[in-house]
């Protein structure tokens, strides 16, 4: 076990044997996986964290099977675990309780693309790339992008409020979920938000949702704000003597005013691991910035021209190079996509975290970053949304042995990061990886609250328990 | 009294006596204004609803100061209602329930301007023109632009997540609000949120509190995200026969792919209004919009001459003016900020609903005002924010005898604005005027979770009672 699991209650074996009966009685044997290696399969996700084996894998083909899995396993007493594509990096579909796992992939309709409202009605299974290519047949645009989007899925953005490179831009999943439909515990189905762009009738739902890490609800639709289509895009790539002076180009292009979609940092460590996976990185480069601009074409080329001359004119760049056509933009890219794989080859072990800290810290926080890695001998590499002062920090290991000087890196990097003013995550969630550190940035005060919070939603703590907070305790039935 | 106060349960005599004496003991009685012309002055807000009486005003000089009224009255079972300039349109800020009024408006300090981190770190009583000029000062912008900027204040502002003009290209006051300071009914100290733009720690309980309407917690900080100043703006206005093409113009404008910061609408009756006020509004027009663009020069310009060339050739278009400098710029918008004075002018009373329908459904919104408006014999005019679907409809009135059909036109114009998918309130808010509808567009079930929310907030339903639902029954002390 990488990730020691939170002690939640567990149900009871009764419960779990009345459960798998109503759920294949009322949802049909074909959407209930009870074998043994069904159910292992969903005991992890992209996290160091595995569950304990769900006594079942609800494989839900409707609204209406979600809703019946959530009111047959409440009024059982047994916890679900809602997942999409399972691609968290947080523990968020790990199923920490056993008990049931109610996947939502199949809900993968685009229900409607709308190009006079400019919005789209997707189930929460809608693959997020499938939803990029379908919308820019259209003329329209999805912008947020997690790396993993040509395999997560929308259900679970908008459970972690994903982000991505080009939230620079144009912001997090967040910014564009105008209204849900989903199920509580029990199975009662809610509505909140709207069609609209605004709305200000009654408190938010809607952004309470967005996040929440799937503890309260269970999405069944998701109806997303969309934009056109940028006409023009061009990308940039800047390379430099060191992340430090990277770090001080981002800050400088922030403050005069430059707003590119993407503005994405490596630091030499991840470069040395891009050449060690083939990437043709120059040998001179200490850092590299990629930099992408959109719009119309000739705003687009205006803020191209600016950025160039910004970046050409940086302390300690060493060059710029441009790409102005789809294949070599692709290309300068492959570096930046191909590096989830290429830290995963170089120990046996890899960690992601993804701090956040004010843009004028971002120099700060890399100095703070490298030297805890040294203090505790824990080899890191950096990169990530420099423009948002979001950055993936990535620990590497190899042995068992190392574990405990990664949690102590770990914890110093929580605490570097909450003393620059920053927070713990920008796009990955609490979930079961960042638990043990939510006091370091939270009040008890504001902790307790949001447990009350969830208390509304799932009085009995049996949706999702386990994630963002020790869960409350249940009664077993 | 034109709009009927909600049965909310009152405090007891001896309550009160004994808060105005434990209030003026704890701040000193400088602060604290048990004067019946004081307290008169804090009965109403800016819609057509009067409070009760208060028995005090409590005029907050600190964060403690708020948070020592809301303990006290807490203790004593007395209700408050949190105000800060008392601008609003709904009845948030009038106290129904008596009780204690809490202003905030002498938290009035900009505590912090960071042109680095692109935020702002002000008090709930800065008025928000004062920190539009202060941003611009320094190059920086803050977008939200409610018609009442030059009185109203930020806390106000993030109470009831108020709009603007610029809120098509730049979103409402939720997309600006990081985080808060704000204090619970009793007395607590929440700090929920951050000063970096990405951030997914636990629940967003920031923008749970963005648009609550002073019903969970007083905002005693609040800190906000600033975009650059963008260098040039350029304005134009298009004269057209009828509301009906100009409407058609604003959906194809959008589907198009323009993003002028505002794209604002005046119908018919609206121009009689502003004729009849003195403004040199062509008498050939039936309907005016009045589209800004702004960015960076080149990229305005662009975005100004595509705008300027689809005005040009929209159908049913008279006349497109252009105004390049501040000069002529503030010239076609005085028209439009005018406006509100203008209509009251028209008659004694005045009645103004903030409705939202999808962009495509504009026109249909347009024609069914209009077809109220002659059902029930009530005149109307229709101004606003035609970019988002946002209309101010306007019921106009003289009589106490024509309040009946003005209650059944707004009925009707709630009714039409859900079936077409729309929301009842784009900025406004639901506060005491809209109460009597939610039920149009929420069901029960979103209600229900929406109180039990407000519960775990304020579970004695002391803050702002009589808002947004009915207040639950709070015990008497």
């Amino acid at each position: 076990v990488l990730l020691a699991l939170p002690d939640v209650p567990l149900p009871a074996e009764p419960a779990l044997t009345r459960a798998k009966v109503a759920l294949a009685a009322r949802l049909g044997d074909s959407k209930v996986d009870t074998s043994r290696e069904g159910c292992e399969r969903f005991m992890n996700d992209e996290s160091e964290a595995t569950g304990r084996l769900p006594a079942a894998v609800v494989h839900a083909a409707s609204a209406e099977d979600v809703r019946a899995c959530l009111a047959i396993a409440h009024d059982l007493g047994v916890p679900v675990t809602p997942r999409a594509a399972g691609t968290g990096r947080s523990g968020g579909a790990v199923p920490v309780a056993g008990g049931v796992v109610l996947a939502t992939s199949a809900l993968a309709d685009v229900k409607e693309l709308n190009r006079d409202d400019l919005l789209a009605v997707v189930g929460p299974g809608v693959v997020t790339g499938d939803l990029h290519a379908a919308c820019e047949a259209e003329g329209l645009f999805y912008p947020p992008d997690p790396n993993s989007w040509k395999s997560c899925m929308i259900g679970g953005n908008v459970a972690e409020n994903a982000g991505g490179p080009r939230a620079f831009k144009y912001g997090v999943t967040r910014e564009y979920v105008l209204g849900v439909e989903a199920c509580l515990m029990g199975g009662e189905v809610l509505r909140p938000g709207r069609r609209t762009v605004k709305g200000v009738t009654g408190y938010d739902v809607t952004a309470l949702l967005v996040g929440s890490e799937g503890t309260l609800a269970v999405f069944t639709e998701v109806t997303l704000r969309l934009v056109r289509k940028p006409p023009a895009v061009f990308t940039l790539l800047a390379l430099f003597d060191d992340a430090a002076a990277a770090a001080r180009c981002v800050s400088a292009l922030v403050r005069d005013g430059h707003v590119p979609r993407c503005l994405e940092l490596m630091d030499r460590e991840t470069l040395v691991a891009l050449r060690a996976s083939g990437a043709p990185v120059d040998p001179r480069a200490g850092a590299l910035l990629l930099c992408e601009v959109d719009g119309h074409p000739a705003a687009a080329e205006e803020a191209f021209e600016r950025a160039g001359e910004a970046l050409s004119s940086a302390p300690g760049v060493l060059e710029v190079q441009v790409a102005q056509d789809a294949a070599s933009r692709d290309r300068l890219w492959a570096a930046r996509r191909a590096l989830s794989g290429a830290t995963r080859k170089l120990a046996k072990y890899k960690l992601s975290e993804d701090v956040v800290v004010p843009r004028s810290r971002l120099e700060e926080l890399l100095v703070a970053t490298r030297a805890l890695g040294d203090r505790h001998g824990v080899r890191n590499l950096t990169y990530g949304h420099a423009g948002d002062g979001n950055m993936h920090v990535n620990f590497l290991w190899d042995t068992p042995e190392e574990r405990p000087a990664v949690a102590r890196a770990i914890e110093d990097l929580m605490r570097a990061t909450v003393a620059l003013g920053g927070t713990l995550s920008g796009e990955h969630g609490v979930g079961v990886a960042k638990a043990p550190y939510l006091a370091l940035e939270q009040s008890s005060g504001l902790i307790r609250l949001q447990r009350d919070l969830k208390a509304v939603f799932d009085p009995r703590g049996l949706l999702n328990p386990g994630k963002i907070f020790p869960a409350p305790p249940h009664r077993a039935c």
